[in-house]
């Protein structure tokens, strides 16, 4: 193959917008990227903000497609399920899916580090502190403000991969004729809590787990670190009778999680600091059609499709759009407008139906601890995926370690699955008689009718 | 009453803009419009884009609130029903409503310049070509880009008129921790149509009516001028088998309509260059949350609920705005924070409604023509309604004839509505049976259920 003579401009160097540059450089693109913070790699970047992540099989699959998943995976931690904390101080614990099935807490600060540096060995052109203020659509080029001077740079292609808030999309969206564009925010925020390592770096917690402490409206997760700590996520209401303003002062903090999360307040010796000193973010979801402009701009990752983080697909859906803008990349060559023509067709449907699922399963949790029919029919689901693994796959395993089926697949099976056990719930007798093999082959008829 | 103190800036000299103005006047506020565009009075402006106006009684009331009714109406046309014409050539007339009652087209440009002497005439002071750059929230100023300077512009009270693509509402966007936002674009488009008057200023079609000439999934419809003259507007859709982008030629665009609107083609001699010269122009359903910020900051009209205009409602929304805010000026006198709040609380579900309403006569009207069943429920509608007209009002009256049934509650009545018909329209036999006491009764008695 020729070196294509292209040069490929992204903004953003995010989890996303790193790892497409890598796709880029093995194909022979010049590649930069204008990223509007410091180099997270040497300066201290704001904290207290990030949800750990779960980096799953769409996300490794996109490693793999460039050669990086063992080296990243050494950062990792595998997570085989959900290790729940009830408010009476008793334990459960949930497998993702089958043995050997399961997810991977990493940081997102660390990841990131590790794809830029990935990143610039691939001889990537990085260039931090530069602002998107606005791209010129007729003449191609983007116009950045910088420290101390703003600069004006040319591009072929351009990949908005500036996240959930992009600059980008938003020169897209006021300068494209017909653009639709949404954004929503739900109404319970996030604060992150830390859970510092015990004594010689030791776990405080079960080190293999996601731990999940669900409280009908409201949860608090963790997940573990390599250092032995585990990063805390509160996801709260903003507001009413339980919410981010009811608690006012250190010790309204401190009497409410001890009521709540009473094993956890041992762990975390400065929560109430902690809690008044980390800022409360809020949660959006973003649906935007087109994506693409001919053969010359793409949004990508939480640019182009940003999602709630209850299913922990976020950045495994934008790694995913990198797997398959590569795929299209060896069939169409050097051809961009069919590339991405492609990439959004195939994308845009699967951005919508991780969005939907992500917000599905945000109000299915919150019911999920208040509602024993509720319990009681995901017990029945569990039970006619062990016996037929190959037919009811729970929308979770689907989703999360199942990459050959799409979003949207996945989407429409969930629903379908849904229909299916709302007939069988209507049965009043459901809870004593659900364990027998009339009900079992009732469900898998349904299925395959 | 003492004259407050508070000065109110509005951006945009629009319908909703210049008849705010009115009102905040009346109760003794200074107010000054800042409008992007030419004082259109003075100046020629853009062409051939106007959908002309159906004003009807929310909009009529909203002009009596500050006595202008009478003199806004001098300028309008009565429509008293729907001339429909067929593609065989035949004629029909569905009359809107009861005996007496009509919607009233008026020329936007007309009206427009109407309410902005009435403005004028009341000491608002309007300031033209000045584009609203950005808002600075903290400092409560707008920033204004003039022809040859920038100015700023101190606020106490600001409210964004400025229409479905308002830079304000940009501004309170991207400054806002959690705005919910919604814009789409439906895939029709539409293109304006001038029909000429006849020897010595002759309506060439009926006067006092809308002309409509359904085709399915397009149609044109024409709004009667006080000259003579028609303003023709054509619903398309952007592509596909019928579409904008198919008709290429002028060639192309005679024989379009010489075989889908034959009795329009000998009333308009230039139609192919008209067809060519005005602009196609997109139609945008607009959902925004919050619209206010405490006592200094309120979307309205268009900017805040941008709509498509199947229902002949943007404006009368816009206006019942208006008459909504005067309410609460009454009650509330001076104090703002809770004339905002209350506002919108009452119009944002009222807003979303009439979206939802003229989306789904989008809808329909693309069905109309095309489904007998529809067309025999209709008829079954009407037949109800005849004989218990305050049990059974169709939605169209809800929301056209009576201004105290709020848009949300006419939606939801609506809803219900057809729920109902469509359990009377599954009855196989319905055809033969439906002009029979006990079928009426039946709907009835599901109404009062």
């Amino acid at each position: 193959m020729a070196t294509p003579t292209k040069s490929i401009l992204i903004t953003g160097a995010g989890l996303v917008g790193s790892l497409l540059s890598i796709y880029l450089r093995r194909r022979g693109y010049e590649v930069s990227i204008y990223e509007r913070r410091g180099d997270m790699r040497k300066e201290t970047v704001e904290a207290g903000r990030s949800i750990n992540l779960a980096l799953s099989d769409r996300g490794i699959k996109a490693l793999q497609g460039v050669g990086i998943a063992e080296e990243v995976l050494q950062i990792a931690i595998p997570m085989h399920g959900r290790h729940l904390h009830q408010p009476d101080g008793s334990h459960a614990f949930q497998p993702y899916g089958k043995e050997g099935q399961y997810i991977n807490s990493v940081s997102r600060h660390e990841l990131n580090c590790k794809l830029l540096d990935l990143a610039e060995r691939e001889g990537v052109h990085l260039h931090f502190h530069q602002r998107c203020d606005h791209v010129n659509w007729k003449k191609k080029e983007v116009h950045f403000a910088g420290p101390n001077e703003t600069s004006t740079v040319p591009f072929d292609l351009l990949f908005g991969a500036d996240g959930a808030y992009s600059a980008t999309r938003l020169s897209h969206m006021l300068q494209h004729q017909k653009f639709d564009y949404q954004q929503y925010y739900i109404d319970c925020g996030y604060k992150e809590l830390s859970i510092p390592a015990g004594a010689a770096g030791a776990f405080q917690l079960e080190k293999n787990a996601l731990h999940i402490w669900p409280r009908g409206n409201y949860m608090l997760i963790a997940l573990p670190n390599l250092d032995g700590s585990f990063t805390g996520t509160l996801f709260f209401p903003f507001e009413g009778e339980t919410s981010f303003e009811r608690l006012k002062t250190e010790a309204d903090v401190e009497a409410f999680f001890r009521q709540t999360f009473p094993d956890l307040v041992p762990l975390v010796p400065d929560l109430a600091r902690q809690f008044f000193h980390n800022p409360t973010s809020s949660l959006v979801t973003v649906k935007c059609f087109p994506w693409v402009r001919g053969d010359h701009f793409a949004l990508i990752g939480d640019a182009a499709h940003a999602i709630v983080p209850f299913f922990g697909q976020g950045m495994n859906a934008g790694f995913e759009d990198c797997t398959v803008l590569a795929e299209l990349m060896e069939q169409w060559g050097d051809d961009w407008e069919p590339i991405l023509a492609e990439y959004q067709a195939l994308r845009k449907p699967d951005g919508d139906a991780i969005a939907d699922l992500a917000i599905n399963n945000f109000t299915e949790m919150r019911a999920r601890t208040a509602d024993p029919k509720f319990l009681l029919q995901k017990k029945i689901e569990a039970w006619v995926h062990e016996s037929h693994p190959d037919q009811w796959i729970p929308a979770y395993s689907q989703v999360t370690f199942s990459p050959h089926i799409r979003y949207s697949e996945a989407l429409r099976n969930s629903q379908r699955q849904e229909a299916i056990m709302q007939e069988v719930m209507k049965d009043p007798d459901i809870a004593e008689n659900w364990k027998r093999e009339d009900v079992k082959e009732r469900i898998l008829a349904a299925l395959r009718g």
